[in-house]
């Protein structure tokens, strides 16, 4: 779809694109998806914000359920995972397939990539179980767009030093090498995920940023 | 497993026996479970008694954002579907397998046939996908006897007068019909399903499980 359909408003309208944002903690993911945000409104598009696991009220309190500390309970590896697709379901719903149906676009931090490097590369449940998942829960409802922002573990933990750490943000530096060799091994292997190199300022890793939704904007060659 | 392996106490135990009642609310499930649970106590087992969505804190707080009305946002059905299975694979691998490895009986009030009956008959999610999420999630540990307490949503919703009703109390008599089918469908075509017809006096209903009870503890023919 490019800007000129967007900007038409015809009803009923085009259905907007999805575009995600996955890294580790500490990649710079909020600060970039903002910039996105400001860089696609500022070409007049509607832009969906929005995060996983989360989004909407029933999925934000599941996110509050994962992210939370449990000392007193292992949390099993596939409850975990379930209760990752069961917001992600509610998400898509009530939010995800809503907002592209009105023609919106949906910016989102983190989706499906994620519980493969965290559920799949992190905690070892099967690829073929999250795909399976992945085709029950979204179907072909996969990003338009997925920007990965690529950092080693070191320079994420440096960023988040001296904040408080959910469940995750407390695992070690082996559990986020397994993660990022997921991530980058998603987005070597599929064409709609831009790997980023996010360890560089934040100037260069916003050049890129722009080029890659220059690309997408860019209407198709006649 | 008879009730003489369970009285030896030889370590390794001999794993326990899963039990579980099914029936739809206002079929006296609990008033049964309790009755249950004497009787096995009283032969000398050592009963784990649980219920599902729960039995774990975190599955209980799954269960408590399953059961919370909620009059502005409607739940997915797919969400609702992996929230359950998501408390699920938690209560097997923190609270059921445990107990039994360890030789306790557990009884459950509620499990995957109730998956089955409610989000399959009732909300209409695929009986396949369901049972693809029960062999992801427990495989073959499936409850060695079911008691089905069987009753038409008149007689249920009768006892239920007066009592505060959860999301699932509030639905109508059309999706409480759907579900009673699905569940004396299955206790029609599965064996390990007693089907006990609940409308009647309590002493009845009991005098049919103190039976069934005595089955299960007969020791096998020599």
């Amino acid at each position: 779809m490019s800007r000129t359909e967007q900007q038409v408003g015809a009803a009923p309208a085009a259905p907007g694109r999805f575009i995600t944002v996955e890294g580790a903690e500490g990649s710079g993911k909020s600060t970039n998806i903002d910039f996105l945000r400001q860089l696609l409104e500022a070409r007049g598009i509607v832009v969906h914000t929005t995060r996983e696991p989360g989004g909407t009220p029933l999925a934000e309190e599941v996110r509050a359920l994962l992210l939370a500390p449990r000392k007193d309970e292992p949390v099993d590896v596939l409850a975990e995972t379930l209760l990752m697709f069961a917001a992600r379901a509610q998400h898509l719903a009530t939010s995800i397939r809503p907002a592209l149906a009105a023609g919106r676009w949906v910016l989102c931090d983190r989706f499906t990539d994620s519980t493969f490097a965290y559920q799949g590369g992190g905690r070892g449940v099967a690829p073929s179980l999250l795909q399976q998942l992945a085709e029950a829960v979204h179907g072909d409802c996969w990003p338009h767009r997925t920007f990965y922002l690529d950092a080693p573990f070191a320079v994420g933990s440096r960023r988040l030093a001296g904040r408080e750490r959910d469940r995750f943000e407390q695992e070690d530096a082996a559990f986020f090498d397994r993660v990022r060799a997921v991530f980058r091994e998603r987005a070597a292997r599929l064409p709609r995920i831009v790997e980023i190199d996010a360890t560089r300022p934040l100037a260069a890793v916003q050049h890129d940023l722009r080029l890659a939704v220059d690309e997408l904007l860019a209407p198709a060659a006649p």
